[in-house]
C-alpha cells in the first residue's frame, strides 16, 4: 500500500441510496473516498479494477446512506433522560426542567452531557447535530472530540443562567465562541433565539442583524404549542410567526422547530420565504404540543428536517426510529397513506437537514466531492426479509441496532457496531466514571423537588 | 446439583417490574422458579441462602418483566413485509395484498411466515401471540416449534380461501384444530371473526353460540376505518359495534380490535360489557386508519392491551416499540401528557393482554404460581444513563435490542441475545434456506401486479 492509498477506502454495499433527489436506489456500486471526501461512485466491479491497492470494507448485506442529520436537539439534556415523564406541559417546565437546569447547567454538566449524547447519535448513524443549549463551547469540545460534526446553537435567552446574564451577554458570548472555532471546518453555526415567547423584540432585532452580516441561520422554537400562538396574539396582536416575519427573521435562513400549530397561512407565509421546518414527532405527541402538518409543509414546497429534540422529552436521541414515528404520523394526520413516502423521509433525515443548515454543497448525500458522511445499515437480519425495497425497510423496519458502521469525514467511527476511535473509546471510558455521580446528583435534586411538590 | 434442582432457577435481576396492579417496583428481589412456574419472589439474600444448588441467573443491570402479549397480530404475513408501503388502504388491500393472498398463501406459507414471526417476536420478548390467519393448524405448529404461547385465531370471513370455503367450513375446520391441540396447554383459542364487514349476520349468529357453549374470546377487527363505520350504518342501520352487540356479542369474551373510531357511545358500550380493545397504533398511522381514543377508554374502564398487527403494516413486530408510539400518541391525542402513564403501559403490554385472552390467571404478571414467561431487559447501555426510573426507560427508551433473556414457561429461548433452544436454531437454519424462495415468489408475483397496475 503506497502512500497515497492511505487516506483512501473502498465502501463495497449491497445498495447506496444517495439521497440524491430523483436518483434511484444504486445496486452493486461502490464509493470511492479519499481524504474524506467523495471521489467516486461506480460499478463495484469498475472500482476494484480501477484502486486495487485501497482498503475494501465488503458491506455484502448493506444499504450504504449518507450521514443523518438532526436538525434540533438539546444534547447536553441526555442527563436529564427520564426525569419529567408522563407529567403535563407546564408541570415538566416549572417544576421539573427548569429547577434541575438551575441546579445543575454548568460547563461540565454541557460536556459531559453532549459526550452522551455524541455517543448515542453516532451509534444511531446520525454525523451532524444541529444542537441548542448554555454553554455552547462544551457542547462543541464534545462533539469534537467524539468525531461529530456539528452546528451548534448561540442561544440566546431572555432570562439569566449560568452561561450568561441578558440577551446582549448571551449573543456577545455566543460571537466569541464562533471566533474561537472558525478553523475546524466539521463546526457550523446558528444563531439560536429560544423561542418568540422567551425573547424580546430588542432580541429579535439584533438577531436579524447579525443573521444578516454574517450569513448565518436561525435556530428557533416556533408554534410549538397552542397555547404559545394564543399568548402572542394576547401580548403582540400576531402570531409567533408574523411576529418573526416583522423582523425579517422569516426568510430562507430560518429554522423554525416544531411547527405544530402552523394553519394555512403559516404554511403558505413559510413556503413562500423558503424556510425550513425541524420536525420533532415523538417529543410533540410525549409532550401533548400536537401534530405538525407534515404533508401540508411539504405540499406547499418547504422543507423539511428531522429532530429528535432533548432526550428529556423523547427519551433517546434514535433518528431512525423519529423517522419511522414522523412517516407512520404524516399520514394519519393527512388522512392519506400515500404521504410522506419512504424517498421523501430519508431527504428529511438528510439533505433536508443539511440543507437547512446551509450545508448541502458539503454534506447530505452520496455525491461527487461531498464529504465522506456515510452510514452503513446492515439488512441481513431475519427482521429484514423478505426484502423488496431496501428503502422501505430503511425507514420502517430499522433502528439503532441495524445501524453497523459510521464514517464521519471519511473517518470511521463506528464500525460493525462497535466504537472504533481510540479517542471515542477514551472518553467514552472517562464518561463511564463520572456519569453515577450525575446520577446522583441528578436523583437528589429530583428527591429535593418531590418533597417541595408533596409539601 | 440433585436431581430436584434440575427444573429450577434462581433469576437475580436488579429490578423486578412485576405488574401487578399497585405493587411498586421492587429492587433486590430474585424469582425462584420450578417446572416452568414461579415459585417465589423475595430478597435475593434470602433466596441464595434457601437454594444454594440451584442454578443463577445474574442480571444485575436488568429489569425483570412478565412475557409480553402481542394481543393483535397475523403473523404469517411476515412474509409480507414491506410489500405495500405508502400505498393508500384501498390499493393496499385490493392490489397488493388480497392478491398476493390469493396466490401465495398455503400450509407452507403459514407455517414458515409464522415461523419467522415467531423468531422475531420472541427475541423482542413477546412470549404470548394472539394470532389471526388463515391455516391455523400451521401457524400453531411453528409457533410451539419455537417455544412460543399461542391464542390461536379460528378465522371465520365470508369469501373463499385456500383454506376454507365458506362460514361454516372455516368454523368446522376451526373446531377441528382446537380439538388436535386439547392437551397443549400453551395453546389457547378465540374465535376469530374477520371483521364486521367481512361476515354475514348467520356467522355472527354462529361465533356467538360457540363462544357461550365453549367459553371462547371472539377476536374482531372493529371499527378500524370510517368507512367501515359509514358502510355499517348504510347496510344495517346500526354502527358495527352496535350490530356486534345485537348477536350478543358484545361482552366480556369480546376483543375489538383497533377501536380507532369509537365515539363516547360505542366507549361506554365497551366499558359496560367488560370488552376489551386491541390497540396497534403503528398499523392504524400507517394506513391513515387515525387515531384511537386509548385515554378515554382507559378512563372508562375499558382494559386495553397492544397488538403489533401484521409486518404488512407496522413493517416489523416489536411490541415495545409499538408501547412507545402507543404511550407518546395517547397523550397527544387526549392533548394531555400525563395519559397513559408508563406503569398502565406495561399492564396493558402484560397482564392487559393477557386478560383479553382470558389467561389472567396463568400468565401476564410476576405472582406466585403463574407461569414463568419472563423477559430480562438490559438498562446497563448508555443509552440508558441515568436511570431515575427503570419503568420509563422500559417504556420511551428501550426497543428490541435491550431485550437479552427470555424465558416461556421457565425454559431459556433467548440469553444474552441469542436464540439458545436448538430446536429454535435448527427451525430458524432451516427457514434461512427456504427464505429466498419466498423472496421470489413475492417479488415476481409484485412485479406482475405492477405491470397490471401500469396496463
Amino acid at each position: 500500500m503506497n502512500q497515497e492509498s492511505l487516506n483512501c477506502r473502498l465502501l463495497l454495499p449491497r445498495w447506496i441510496a444517495t439521497a440524491v433527489p430523483g436518483q434511484a436506489l444504486l445496486e452493486s456500486h461502490g464509493v470511492f473516498v479519499r481524504d474524506g471526501l467523495i471521489c467516486e461512485v461506480a460499478a463495484q466491479d469498475e472500482l476494484r479494477r480501477r484502486y486495487p491497492d485501497v482498503e475494501r470494507i465488503e458491506l455484502a448485506d448493506h444499504l450504504l446512506i449518507p450521514g443523518l442529520v438532526n436538525l434540533h436537539t438539546h444534547a447536553a439534556m441526555a442527563l436529564l433522560r427520564g426525569v419529567g415523564d408522563d407529567l403535563p406541559l407546564q408541570s415538566w417546565l416549572h417544576e421539573r426542567i427548569w429547577p434541575l437546569e438551575r441546579e445543575l447547567v454548568s460547563e461540565t454538566f454541557v460536556y459531559d452531557g453532549s459526550m452522551l449524547a455524541a455517543i448515542e447519535m453516532l451509534q444511531a448513524g446520525i454525523t451532524t447535530v444541529n444542537d441548542m443549549y448554555f454553554f455552547p463551547d462544551q457542547g462543541i469540545e464534545a462533539m469534537r472530540a467524539a468525531g461529530m460534526r456539528i452546528s451548534a446553537g448561540l442561544i440566546v435567552i431572555d432570562f439569566p443562567s449560568a452561561y450568561a446574564n441578558h440577551g446582549e451577554d448571551y449573543l456577545r458570548k455566543g460571537m466569541a465562541i464562533r471566533d474561537r472555532w472558525m478553523n475546524d471546518t466539521a463546526v457550523s453555526f446558528c444563531l439560536a433565539p429560544h423561542a418568540p415567547y422567551t425573547v424580546s423584540d430588542a432580541v429579535l432585532e439584533q438577531v436579524a442583524v447579525l443573521s444578516a452580516e454574517l450569513g448565518l441561520p436561525v435556530h428557533m422554537h416556533v408554534h410549538e404549542t397552542a397555547r404559545e400562538v394564543e399568548e402572542s396574539l394576547h401580548l403582540h396582536g400576531l402570531r409567533p410567526l408574523q411576529r418573526i416575519a416583522k423582523f425579517g427573521l422569516l426568510g430562507p435562513d430560518l429554522i423554525a422547530v416544531h411547527g405544530v400549530h402552523f394553519n394555512e397561512s403559516d404554511i403558505a407565509m413559510m413556503a413562500g420565504a423558503a424556510a425550513h421546518v425541524a420536525h420533532c414527532p415523538h417529543s410533540n405527541l410525549k409532550l401533548a404540543s400536537g401534530f405538525a402538518p407534515i404533508a401540508a409543509l411539504l405540499k406547499a414546497g418547504v422543507n423539511v428536517g428531522i429532530g429528535t429534540d432533548g432526550a428529556a422529552s423523547n427519551n433517546r436521541l434514535d433518528l431512525l426510529a423519529e423517522a419511522a414515528t414522523a412517516a407512520r404520523l404524516a399520514k394519519a394526520v393527512a388522512g392519506d397513506a400515500s404521504a410522506f413516502a419512504a424517498p421523501q423521509v430519508l431527504h428529511a433525515l438528510t439533505l433536508g437537514g443539511a440543507t437547512a443548515l446551509g450545508l448541502q454543497d458539503r454534506i447530505g448525500s452520496i455525491e461527487l466531492g461531498k464529504e465522506a458522511d456515510l452510514v452503513a445499515v446492515d439488512l441481513g437480519g431475519l427482521i429484514c426479509s423478505p426484502c423488496i425495497d431496501p428503502l422501505s425497510h430503511l425507514i420502517y423496519v430499522c433502528g439503532t441496532e441495524q445501524v453497523s458502521d459510521v464514517w464521519v469525514a471519511g473517518e470511521p467511527v463506528v464500525r460493525m457496531r462497535q466504537p472504533v476511535s481510540p479517542v471515542f473509546n477514551e472518553h467514552r471510558d472517562r464518561l463511564r466514571s463520572r456519569l453515577p455521580l450525575w446520577q446522583n446528583q441528578v436523583v437528589s435534586h429530583l428527591n429535593r423537588l418531590n418533597r417541595q411538590t408533596v409539601v
